[in-house]
């Protein structure tokens, strides 16, 4: 399939391609305004694509670093140092962590870049069939005729294709469950306003954006069942590290009897990590908060502080979806009993 | 004073200026990047300016529509009809009617356009006393040492001068209780990005600015103690109306054992609405959502859903501060004992 092809099939929009030697990524930061492609052709142009944020969301992070160590595999780069500069690109999404793990378990056992690209490219169907699954689950618990939220971008975009979060979404659609859909922005980077409403728009589902200060308003309105967002980490206690504002998301849907589902695939969980005060929060530069497009918008001399994840308690989370099944009111031990090693 | 000496004199700027005959504005659409003022030489561009947002703030607006009044008077306009337009202009602050009100009350009594003159002068200066008193008041609730968080802008360039919530929080530093200020940007207008940074980097305060999303991951790490916002309404039983995300940071606020306090000056009071259910909220146009500087950041076709206040309920505040004192853990009976006609 050419890209020009797969960018007009709606829930299939595929944002990160492997061609063979080099690996194409739907340049996330141009979009809504422009679809460029952005070609790596080695693992130090993924790593500075995932630190840029020209590629973005946990799955699609962890696919994509798998490609970048099929890269350095084919061109010969020494393949540790491939790791550790893939491995240190973000820190809070643990699906990068997670997809380096099992490439260099290949690498230990001997893979060549052929056996590599098998493994990498299993990561990437593996991750659209969890999505699938994801889907399925997470759709059959919204009762119908709900009207849902979400947070920041977990569709195509975020993932191999179809979605976490944005997923059970077009599930819930599909079948009649979901009628409506609010996204927030998601300052500072507009992940929602940018990328889940252009998937939203381009697969026809009715949607309107809303800042995220507007949740809790809308929420007092009684309209929305379910917040549904994903995750870049979930602990061993179901505590869960996702985009910022996802906490202050899981505390006014507590509050207005609103419903939380985290959807992720179990590359996002990290039995390691015993709880979200174990998580590191990836700070960004404060830049991105003085100036927009470019421009800047706050007075020269002004301060920012910007986390770019936060934690969600477990106690605040009605259900996590993984494509292992549901998780409802999840704790270490409900976690334990499906994740245990 | 010329206007250009009284924008450097941080907290004594004067963003809405009576100039004998016309009204000076300082345009808040431009700010930061231009400190731009607009003249404003009958009641028409008055009511425009306050529709357009170039002057915002509660009791800024009250106190630019007295003037629009006082223009009227001068130009031998008829006076029913300029009424008419400024009452329109914004629906959800009611300082706005507070004001006409109190000019409709001198205009019955026949006053001539001197007389008018004074009464608005007389709104203005009542207003900034009000704010400096206010700010007393406030900044004696809170614990020497503390970190605050506010909303919205709420400062000199929100009323006559000094500021209502942020007038506390300058009476706060300056009496050493208050050590660091966290903003909020204030989606979709970003008055706490462009407005509140100004003033508090003008002032020499030490101050972060923060997604609006990142409020509650902020108040986790326990440093905050207050969170200080102003009101566009108070009704008779303490639920306040305020910029969208005000709620959201009640209910956050409250989440986190941190304390939430309201600033306003008494003509923001609005005794003849019983609760918050009965205030309307204004709904803006979606492209303040969909657009930034001009230009689009959201796909062709989406929709938005943009309220641009909310409502507290008086069960989430601890104090409402006024110039008439302060009303802890406000209810009926309290708000009663202080405005009862």
């Amino acid at each position: 399939m050419t890209s020009a092809s797969l960018t007009q099939t709606h829930d299939s929009i595929r944002a990160v391609q492997w061609c063979g030697d080099y690996l194409r990524l739907l340049d996330q930061r141009l979009l809504p305004a422009e679809e460029q492609w952005l070609d790596c052709h080695d693992a130090e142009a993924v790593t500075q694509a995932i630190q840029d944020l020209a590629v973005r969301g946990a799955p699609a992070i962890g696919i994509a670093a798998a490609w970048g160590v099929v890269l350095a595999a084919q061109r010969g780069t020494h393949l540790d140092q491939a790791l550790a500069q893939l491995r240190a690109a973000r820190p809070t999404a643990v699906n990068l962590m997670w997809a380096l793990d099992r490439m260099k378990a290949r690498i230990d056992a001997g893979a060549d870049a052929a056996a590599l690209e098998r493994e990498a490219q299993a990561i990437q169907d593996e991750d659209l069939a969890a999505n699938r699954h994801m889907g399925e689950l997470g759709a059959a618990l919204i009762e119908p005729g709900s009207s849902v939220m979400t947070h920041c971008n977990t569709g195509s975009l975020a993932t191999s294709g179809y979605g976490t979060a944005l997923g059970v979404i077009r599930a819930g659609v599909t079948a009649g469950r979901i009628l409506h859909v609010y996204a927030g922005e998601t300052r500072p980077w507009q992940q929602g306003a940018r990328l889940t409403m252009w998937e939203l728009v381009r697969d026809g589902i009715p949607a309107k954006l809303i800042a995220d200060s507007a949740a809790s308003h809308l929420m007092k309105a009684g309209e929305v069942k379910w917040v549904i967002v994903g995750a870049d980490r979930i602990a061993a206690n179901g505590d869960t590290a996702n985009k910022i504002g996802t906490y202050q998301l899981a505390i006014a849907a507590r509050h207005h009897g609103v419903k939380f589902m985290v959807v992720a695939p179990s590359s996002t969980v990290d039995m390691a990590t015993a709880s979200g005060d174990d998580i590191e929060i990836e700070l960004r530069d404060a830049a991105e908060l003085l100036s927009v497009a470019g421009r800047r918008t706050v007075i020269e001399g002004a301060q920012a502080w910007n986390p770019v994840f936060d934690v969600t308690p477990a106690s605040l989370i009605d259900a996590i979806v993984t494509e292992r099944g549901v998780i409802e009111q999840p704790s270490a031990e409900r976690m334990r009993a499906v994740f245990a090693a």
